[in-house]
């Protein structure tokens, strides 16, 4: 299978978290990357406006907005409130020229997970008005199960898909991350029929390490794990999907190199396994 | 829903590892549990003649062996290993009176998963004769998907349902442990199929905390976490089961405790949540 072009690599400010947006993006740019996909925390030190201009002038693509979502709670206000922070996400989405918001669709213990998977499909269909008038797409992104307590009640790429389907919006798709979803043997069959349903709007890569240390903050790079990637990349492609590759790594231990030259590292790895 | 007697209570000597063997089935008795599971690493300290003695004298049920499986691997000589090891247990579990040793299939980083559970079913079926001969009944249990990488390849209810029918015997079927299934919209109806087949050998459970602070060690006691676990009793007990509840708990935090004092805490969260 062919190696993934550099034309193809976004990566995620998260990746390089103690880079402040404008450092991270010079980096993306002179790493030859193509695309950014922005974490909303990296928009507060600047502000919208400033990190806006900051991103058009990278030249990068700016590929999605990370993250809103958490749909479920208790009371209705909360329920309300979390609407009123996607719509903020989605004005932000806009403000950056970002297309697509990446939803982690939330969990409460408590709230049974069928319970919390309807408050998921409702408040989805609150946010689609808004979404389309900004001209911004939603990325419902499934959470690996060892999330479901308090993350997302969506663990499985089928059970994005039946959202999906259920809501028959042009506006709401799915952010495939291969962390989540790579155990699944389902997936293959659920990224074909994501692809039948163009709804395949992003896909984020890093490796699964052998042993995980903690259960957040202990994603590897592409290719120091076990995840296919060759292959999960294959099948995404045979579904449609062209667009970016985005790496998208929280990792205590690479948080702690050099950012620069973590970069390097990341880029061979991405042309070596993604 | 009934409160599960304590005439159903079983606790797995890894629940408290700290006690040695006759000890562990005293405190057990004196509590008023009825059963226990046997993990091999109790064995060892008195050897399996005296320990099958203590058993016996104790008046509990053994209810299982824990455990054996991990099938796959790179090369002909450690698979056929693995099988040596799935016999020697078998021979372990009939000598204490066992009519059941619980397998966790195993997994190889680097591995494809669909090879590791091809890998599973040709080992399970290479020691079904040896089970047969011993009187030992075989419980696949399926693992978290979280441990797919190097613990098993048998994430879900449906996928060991699925080997349980390829192989057709009386002496396959599952062990459901709610800790790892809890999260899996197919549950009920993969429970009730596996009921169908008459193969539910065994129930584990615990309780998953929020958050989780260990892959593997940080389980919590039932009640304190957000597995629905009378509800999934409910499902195992129409699918037929009226076997042994069977509490496993590996906690850094509950081992360090007063066993004794603990197992009291133990029997109000069996007799309030299980």
């Amino acid at each position: 299978m062919a190696t993934a072009p550099l034309s193809r690599l976004c990566i995620h400010t998260i990746t390089t978290k103690p880079l402040a947006l404008p450092a991270a993006a010079k980096a993306y740019r002179d790493l030859g990357a193509a695309g950014i996909t922005v974490w909303r925390e990296s928009l507060k030190p600047l502000g919208i406006k400033e990190s806006a201009r900051i991103l058009t002038d990278s030249g990068l693509k700016v590929v999605s907005l990370c993250r809103t979502g958490f749909f479920p709670a208790i009371s209705e206000s909360d329920r309300q409130k979390a609407l009123d922070d996607n719509r903020l996400a989605i004005d932000e989405a806009a403000a950056i020229c970002a297309p697509l918001v990446v939803l982690v669709c939330g969990a409460v213990p408590g709230i049974p997970l069928a319970e919390a998977r309807r408050q998921i499909t409702d408040g989805i269909a609150a946010i689609i008005p808004h979404a389309a008038k900004a001209g911004v797409k939603l990325g419902i992104e499934p959470l690996h199960p060892m999330y479901a307590d308090s993350r997302s009640a969506i663990s499985t790429l089928s059970q994005a898909n039946d959202i999906i389907e259920e809501l028959r919006s042009p506006h709401v798709g799915v952010t495939i991350d291969v962390y989540h979803v790579w155990w699944d043997d389902q997936l293959e069959s659920q990224i074909a029929r994501a692809g039948r349903a163009r709804s395949i709007f992003s896909y984020h890569v890093c490796d699964w390490r052998s042993p995980t240390r903690d259960l957040l903050l202990d994603r590897g790079i592409m290719g120091e794990g076990c995840i296919p990637l060759r292959q999960i990349r294959s099948w995404i492609e045979n579904a449609g999907f062209d667009g970016m590759i985005e790496v998208e790594i929280f990792s205590n231990d690479f948080w702690q190199l050099d950012q620069l030259q973590f970069l390097k590292r990341l880029k061979s790895a991405y042309l070596e396994y993604a």
